[in-house]
């Protein structure tokens, strides 16, 4: 089972951070922010402009992305979680 | 008796999800989420962009789609209860 | 006396239904919900894009239609309740 | 004195309703509803597109028309009251 | 000094308004509504479109004019009060 | 060190005023209105219409402007004050 | 590891304001305002406009910049924080 998402939208598998203090104490959970890094798994075709013309997205499958926090709509499909956001939503790429 | 979507609406029957835990263990109505799937009945024939452009659906008849949650109008037709939805509001295909 | 609706609205005669249980038992008036049918009775001529061409609507008179919940804006003309409403109000056609 | 609306406004003299039940009982004032037509009195030159061209009006003098409830501004000129109102506030022509 | 409006402004000097009842009862200023005719006393160069051209005023000094109530920004210069408005705001001119 | 506006940005220099009663009553400060004159410091190279074309702005630097009360943004470069204001925000030009 | 902006976003580092009074002496972190200057560490490749063309961003890569109060998502990236905006939040870019 494979996710094809529409127009702008992209799929993301959320990366949960294991945060860590600078000093190298791992924080519990409960002292956690909302993640707000994931993997892109699928991207959409693209947005249709006011002109008819289509613009493909500038992020791709596998780019490791930052995404606004709260943004997007949560998704599980076969007991998998996933974040279904706008292109939009996207604020960068982390280039590895 | 047929339902014909206007513009870049789309008709879905709701797929009632049989929530189950991780185990496996059947979870009650009540500790189920709502459903954010379905499966498309109908497609409009698509927007008029500002330049009079006609885009058809990038959705079609038989997908199986997750929504938005909260996204669209319920209706009930010959005792039946369909959801229909802008195709903004449908965010991925899932292919099968 | 006739009703001329302007741009992409419409006139809508309400279709009050006989709200039944799967079981066939009719249910009294406090417990049905809002209709969401009607009748239409006059279309308008369409809206203007930005680009100045006028795109007719895709609804014309005696269609069977389903709009949204609390749309439109009821009014009365000599003793009789019609319902007026923009084309991007009305969902979907039932075609018979 | 007279009144040149700006744009795609049309100035409005409001009819007031004499309204009568069924059966047809006079009401009272306080069971009068806020009253929804009007007889047009000017109408604007019309509004600029997008492209820069000018869309004249689908409303024309002497026009008696339904209109949005609360929609536009009551104004007193000389001691008369007119309602001003946007094209797009304008449900229906009706004619007679 | 002089005051020369940006874009689709116009500057308008309030016209307060001399109240009497229709028996011709001068109403004290606790009586009075908020005034909304004023002369126009400089109009800005217009607006520009999307496709890059500027759209001059309907609007000319020496104007006589309704707006809307809780329009525009009150300035006071040199002790004098005005008020500046967006076109949009005018509502009509009363031609005399 | 010299500020260089964004877009259809202006940084401005708040006039404060000598606010006086017309009987020449110097008011103390919390008399005082909030400030709405300043002189433009610098302004931006224009806004980009959706054509393509870049608008530049109606205000030059050194102009005495009026601003929309309680718009832009106060910022503090090396102990000064400035507002930094959009275009749309600048009602009027005050011709000396 | 390297930040690459989507669209019209930029990435900035915020500086942290020595504030001193006008006669010299440094306020602790609780007289502090929010910091609202930054330098820029990356930049997008622009926002497309309704016409397909794409504008290229007015601030560079080392600017410093003034920003919108509240404006823009903070991230943390390998422990160091970062702010990334819309461009048109930027106000102004210092010159130095």
């Amino acid at each position: 089972m494979k996710l094809r998402p529409i127009g702008d939208r992209v799929v993301v598998k959320v990366i949960e951070q294991e945060e860590k203090t600078k000093g190298g104490i791992v924080l519990p959970d409960t002292a956690k922010e909302k993640p707000q890094q994931g993997r892109v798994i699928a991207v959409g075709t693209g947005r249709i402009l006011d002109n008819g013309q289509k613009v493909p997205l500038e992020i791709k499958e596998g780019d490791r992305v930052i995404f606004a926090k709260y943004a997007g709509t949560e998704v599980k499909i076969e007991g998998e979680e996933y974040l279904i956001l706008s292109e939009r939503d996207i604020l960068a790429v982390i280039e590895e």
